[in-house]
């Protein structure tokens, strides 16, 4: 039978299991195909498609690539020493007189260069990926000088010519306030506001701006100064918000059509209302919960009745989450937030995709979109969530290769 | 210059920094040498060594091979649907109406033939294995039948001819009631002693003898009736004790100088004391502890303070811990449990070595042991606990092959 030319395309995987994360829902007996890197298909077998290459899934599940729409993977140093010292007794106050704490990632990541940096972030992709991982937000915020803060967003841009991933960066000039300014934040804010980021955007180096808002971080005054200098030159917004107390980030993030707000902890109604108002996601850091012994919990009961987007990430950094596992990011979900295996694995597909402003090219499986998959030797999707430590991924896809 | 006999040798791993484990400590310019599989010298370089094969460290770590000393590693079906229901909102009772809980596996488990229990089990094996565990205990329990139980006890033996592993088999009748029985666990108690220990003990399928001591479990008095037919038969014991309540089983497993009581989040001072006198291990099990949401914490400072020696496992098993990976076991025990790093890695060689009554065969890098070695690609041993999800491996040698 000749295929037509609408049925032509490059490859199609059949005799799959597909848990789109779209519309059609899971589809028991299913093929992709894919032309140009594209989905054309995704549902059940239609044999009018035919390609050059046919791939048996002898009835593997496929999902979306899986997403880390939060990461700090870029960064030198290592803070297993200061863990250790931590678990010896050693308090917040010793480390950080010892050198310790985000000051002493900092100065590793000034001093290390774009090819160590680059080099350092590849080994931490590499396990991402190893699982399925197609897409990934990588920050800045360790340089905290311009230049530092630069050279941190070309290494992140880079990792995308290294390896088949797509690569979003996210300028976090405001992350913490680097000693030189010590006592002065706000003459540190202007240089976020006047410097970095004008150079950032100049140099087409980020996709996004965050900061954060904390006591320990930044106050909302000083966040709000940084989101208008980015709404200046274009560059959309996110916030890590309410993780250790309530300073309503959330509420100021949606005023400014966030993308997202991270972590969230402490959320109250009022800021899950303007979340859901503007749209922006909650993107939750189980890892970061888990590994800080936080016992506050997000109020994912809230963000569910009113209808808030909840995306899962790693938050993989040294200090509070040195995690490079989405598959225990949704363990940790579950186990902990009590999000259900669905709600798990849209959050490191399709509401990932979302966080990153990328839903129309990734993050669920439809046609037009990038042909990003994860095929895996697990009898029902759950298994992704349930197990611990176990990597059931058979093979990876992205832009239909 | 030539070697004289007693210092000629088979393989030497040289360039290395070891984390012996033992009275040595750390070696920062270490060497390992083997013959016929032992340990013949681990500490600083010795250049009167030699051997036809020489492999150069880079400097890599190397610590014992990891030792998994409490798994439910052979068993068939999968539980991750309960999961996916559980978290929907179902209950307890709600699973078991529907043919969920441990039931379910006891069911699949008993319909699985001797092969088919071999493949899903080896599958969890190689997961453990590639992160450089060389040892693991293997317990019966979802058979529950004296065919059934003897069938997984030789399922589990053979997963130490299908690689290279050393496994250790332990006797588990009394983990649950099957249904037949249901109304007289004396009955089913009284069949475990006189037909299941005597069968299993016949065909040397078991080196020790483990029960479920809980108000869900067995009672005490259940439990020595078991401990007397073990101790009849040759056959050491161990116990899980005190996981949901105290019901004193450590001091009942310390008066038959059990290897191990293990689980023990509600073991008390007089249970510590017991334990302490008979130098029986506690085994914690922190992935449990985790997916069950457990909130009673083990008795960390006391066990530390009385010298019982601590030991960390996978626990691995479909209901309450389905954890294929020490290097999240250490985590956990060290984020959940505090416990410190030389805790963490101690409880995966030397005291696991130490529970399994193994203690002169592995679990420390010393002369006379068997040459079980893992060889890290970290800056320092910290490294293996605080990361969450990678897995730094770079070689594995069992038996010094
Ligand atoms: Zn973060
Ligand atoms: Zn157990």
């Amino acid at each position: 039978m000749a295929t037509d030319s609408a049925h032509r395309c490059d490859r199609i995987w059949t005799n799959a299991r597909l848990a789109t994360m779209a519309a059609a829902g899971s589809v028991e007996r299913g093929m992709i195909a894919a032309k140009d890197g594209r989905i054309v298909h995704a549902g059940p077998v239609d044999t009018r498609y035919d390609a050059p290459e046919l791939i048996d899934c002898d009835g593997r599940w496929i999902t979306p690539g899986l997403i880390d729409c939060h990461s700090h993977l870029v960064h030198a140093g290592n803070r297993a020493h200061e863990f250790e010292l931590r678990l010896e007794g050693a308090s917040y106050e010793d480390i950080a007189r010892g050198g310790g704490g985000i000051v002493s990632t900092m100065a590793a990541t000034r001093i290390a260069d774009e090819d160590t940096l680059v080099a350092y972030a590849l080994e931490r992709l590499d396990t991402l990926i190893a699982e399925g991982m197609t897409t990934i937000e990588v920050k800045s915020g360790y340089g905290l000088s311009t230049e530092a803060e630069v050279k941190m967003l070309r290494a992140a841009r880079r990792l995308g010519s290294e390896r088949n991933v797509r690569v979003v960066t996210t300028f976090l000039g405001a992350h913490a306030l680097p000693p030189e300014f010590s006592g002065n934040a706000d003459g540190y804010i202007d240089l976020v506001c006047n410097d970095m980021i004008p150079a950032v955007a100049a140099e087409g180096l980020a996709d996004a701006v965050d900061a954060f808002c904390e006591g320990i971080g930044f106050t909302p005054g000083q966040v709000s100064r940084v989101f208008e200098a980015a709404r200046m030159h274009g560059l959309p917004v996110k916030l890590h918000a309410e993780q250790l107390s309530n300073l309503h980030g959330a509420t100021l993030a949606a005023s400014f059509d966030a993308l997202s707000a991270d972590h969230l902890e402490h959320l109250d109604a009022v800021g899950i209302d303007a979340m859901a108002k503007a749209g922006s996601v909650a993107v939750l850091l189980p890892g970061a919960y888990y590994f800080t012994r936080e016992t506050q919990l997000p109020p994912v009961a809230g963000l569910r009745e009113a209808g808030v987007p909840i995306a899962l990430a790693t938050d993989c950094n040294p200090g509070t989450s040195p995690l490079t596992s989405l598959l225990l990011t949704m363990n940790m979900g579950a186990t902990l937030f009590r999000l259900t295996v669905e709600e798990c694995l849209a959050g490191v597909t399709r509401e990932a995709a979302r966080a990153l402003g990328l839903l129309g090219e990734t993050g669920t499986l439809e046609p037009g979109k990038s042909c990003d998959l994860a095929i895996w030797d697990v009898e029902r999707p759950a298994e992704l969530v349930y197990r611990m430590g176990a990597n059931p991924l058979h093979a990876r896809v992205w832009k239909g290769l």
